[in-house]
């Protein structure tokens, strides 16, 4: 497989010296009918509001076949080793419970059997806490499950706890309470557990090294309060399991009420269809909720193996996220999912794709020269309406939008206001909000004038499930890994954050005569 | 008074031919200690850490005198007509108490006698409820407090409830749990209304209009859950009171408990310490929370009207942002709390600057050539470094960064690990990231090169308290100001949320044969 540098392709060239389109001239009826993918779960990817001309979607073709980025992505799936920066395989599309490439053997065993092991533990472990056969020690059944994690370990399994919520209020689905601890600032630790009855809750603590710093310390301020509560014949480790990775020293600790392990070849930002995200789902909502995601998910997965951009949502997202960034040079994206339930996706989408995508240099570090990830923020609509729109309708830089809707609620406790459903409010204001980025309306009063060609996709569906999260989620991770093939860099290392642990060591142990640092921490230590 | 736009300055054009600075070259230990300026609420701004030399700052000061920014500020103070958009005054720094310009009279009354009444009314009302003699209708003390309100009405609010949380635990302060009701979706009202107890529940419903669609059909949605309330003797308009503008249709509604109110001159993301933010606020946390927030942030808005740019710093912070944006041609800026207590914080300053600055018309109404307001996101750290602050280090764009740290947690409750308490964590790792941003680290390998030279400042105390918290707000209120001064533009109308407004109702009304809105509805109503 070859990995070549994007200006070093033809059709990056192609592109460059093609004609640039407008979303106004290019939008109608037709093509919004016409231009949408199937995803996996139930959704469809709509990007008949994207500035990609008939002309500009066969030059994207044509790279995406010159860079063989189908073929990249068989390499992951077939268990090449695809993060140079750490030489680790990238196998977290193995841990939807499906194999998709050939079978993928390594540190001397079989990793789909690995993971499925694991999913098996997971299934009877919550199970058993689910069914009360596993109580805390003071022989109640647990009530509520507490994350302790930070980064992936967090801000994926909160999005998809929350997206949830409502589905399972919805279902009478059976629920344990989810809760979650993740900031190193003691203020989050001690708003959590001030919440929480010690009695009923199990802790799961989830660090793949065994030795995040933020959460290692959450952990013993948990246990610090376990250990001073009052409670008669309270046993803090029946109390605590383990999210982590075979070889750290999380997975010796005797001291656990069981262990869930994943391993090196799965990122953080794309673990949360591993233990690290299954053990709190299953817990929360029962592990056949887990399964329904995970089936989502490889369904997308799936289908991103196709080489027809117009048959593979995420590659077309992918190739047109990068047209806007390299050929039209917008530095953002939005994401505004109309879903409440859907509040900390973003979030979680800010870390997947600046986190894999935020590099500046190629596979085999060395610099590039051209843009790549660009900065990704969002809030739900209509929320975002009454607050960031006002400069995405009328600022001076153009932000492309990834609008993401759902035909129906999840609760389903709804009336009829002024002649319509809220719901049927929600998705007016979603219809009304594309067709005025990408049309504008002309006034003679400039400060009443609205551009327009504000490019925007719409991801839509008939309700968010487990099924259509899991193809959600694994829609935007194929999208960034795509990315990441078309700018030739690493999107699973992450040594950008590295430079600030050494220096907050080096703080925590008095500065050693670094006097930066000294002036700074003399106004906060 | 003169308002000309940016690029017909002398200012601007000496400092686009001035010399760009390297952080990494200007940042030493002495310049971290000369350049914090003293804001209210006992914080500090420092800027060391931005590249702006000696002769920038001096050409900063010069821009700001030659626009007369402290001139215009006073404009405002004094109840001009600062909102040409809406041919409205602007008038929320009249809302902490304090007169700070002349008396200003509108619509027939002293503008501060009338926010003062408000506030009296805020008071009184809000110790009853404490004090339990105003009850629910079934004889029960309130215990919960739930805001029904959008944008302005929701996000200010919100953060300052979610900031003082911790503080209040800290210190015993008696609490009403807030709740927050925004989004139109109906699983937003249905997830909170699940976990209310009715009987002890207040709703505070906050529409300036008193037409606020959002905001309507969520108090809908809640009178029709109180009126099928079983619980006998339950009256529902015994536990809501209204804050609105006088005129709205809202003041008239004699069901409610109480109204209280704000008026046309008061935007909503300057609302926070108004009857918007106060009603909530003092039934929360106590009036005198409250008003200890409005007396920080008035100390703020006093040292905002400092010429010197050394000596005001929201008017230091406003000319480097844009100095960023239009010299540097930085696309966005991060706000990065190390503060779990504002995580909220920067989603509510994504709308006020935003929503402010994200303008392409100047105060006239004519079009203009410079990029004004930038994209704002952040989220607290350390989580963020965690997140998405790889790009933030090793990205190919550079983005501005504005910590926020405090000495001392809110709970009190810390322990050390591994040597160190976990505040202390939190602050070597902000200290560290400063430094690291600033300086990057030269490496053999490309892929653990950092650049550095990205610039941050610091807002930082001794801790979050309702003063700093007011003087915080104040504080990003007046740089937004200062820097719509600066772009000549209007801060205080938002033409951007019509359109969308308008084509929504189209929706609503069944598309009216516009194909393309028929086109999105089909997929989603």
């Amino acid at each position: 497989m070859e990995y070549v540098n994007l200006d070093k392709t033809e059709g990056y060239k192609a592109l460059q010296e093609g004609k640039k389109s407008s979303v106004k001239e290019l939008l109608t009826p037709e093509r919004i009918k016409a231009q949408s993918i199937k995803l996996g779960g139930g959704l469809n990817y709509n990007w008949a509001a994207m500035p990609i001309s008939e002309e500009t979607e066969g030059k994207l073709q044509k790279l995406s076949d010159e860079m063989d980025l189908i073929g990249k992505y068989k390499e992951i799936l077939s268990g090449k080793m695809m993060n140079p920066g750490e030489k680790r395989l990238v196998l977290h599309h193995l841990t939807r419970g499906n194999v998709l490439g050939v079978k993928v053997e390594a540190d001397g065993e079989d990793k789909d059997e690995f993971y499925k092991g694991e999913l098996k533990k997971i299934k009877d472990f919550s199970e058993g806490v689910r069914n009360g056969s596993i109580k805390g020690s003071t022989g109640k059944e647990f009530t509520t499950v507490c994350q302790i994690g930070i980064g992936g370990s967090d801000l994926g399994p909160r999005a998809l706890y929350l997206a949830l919520k409502g589905w399972a209020d919805g279902n009478n689905v059976k629920q344990l309470k989810g809760e979650f601890i993740s900031n190193v600032d003691p203020d989050d630790a001690a708003a959590v557990i001030e919440r929480l009855d010690l009695e009923t809750t199990l802790f799961v603590l989830v660090s793949k090294s065994g030795t995040t710093q933020e959460t290692l310390t959450n952990r013993d301020l948990v246990l610090e309060t376990l250990k001073n509560s009052p409670i008669e014949g309270f046993v803090p480790s029946k109390h605590m399991v383990a999210v982590t990775s075979k070889t750290s020293p999380l997975a010796k600790d005797a001291s656990m009420l069981a262990a869930f392990f994943m391993d090196d070849y799965i990122g953080g930002r794309y673990s949360s269809t591993s233990a690290v995200g299954g053990v709190v789902l299953s817990l929360a909502y029962g592990y056949d909720t887990f399964a329904a995601l995970l089936q989502g998910a490889h369904e997308e997965d799936v289908l991103s193996t196709e080489k027809d951009i117009k048959k593979n949502g995420a590659l077309m997202d992918a190739l047109i996220g990068f047209y806007l960034r390299n050929i039209m040079g917008y530095p953002a994206t939005a994401i505004l999912p109309y879903s409440q339930a859907l509040s900390r996706f973003p979030a979680h989408l800010q870390q997947l794709d600046m986190e894999s995508n935020g590099k500046h240099v190629n596979r085999n570090g060395e610099k590039i020269s051209y843009p790549t990830g660009p900065v990704i923020f969002g809030e739900p609509g209509t929320n975002g309406q009454h607050s960031f729109y006002q400069l995405l309708h009328q600022g001076t830089d153009i932000i492309p939008l990834q609008f993401i809707g759902f035909r129906k609620c999840q609760y389903g406790k709804d009336i009829v206001t002024a002649g319509s459903y809220s719901q049927t409010k929600l998705n007016a204001n979603l219809t009304a909000q594309i067709a005025a980025f990408a049309r504008g309306k002309d006034d003679e009063n400039p400060n009443k004038e609205f551009d327009g060609n504000r490019p925007s996709s719409l991801i839509y569906g008939e309700e968010l499930t487990p099924a259509s999260l899991g193809a959600l989620l694994a829609h935007f991770e194929n999208k960034v890994m795509f990315q990441g093939f078309i700018w030739n860099l690493n999107s699973f290392d992450q040594e950008g954050v590295q430079l600030g642990k050494v220096l907050a060591k080096k703080v925590l142990a008095g500065c050693e005569g670094d006097e930066i640092l000294k002036a700074y921490a003399d106004f906060l230590i």
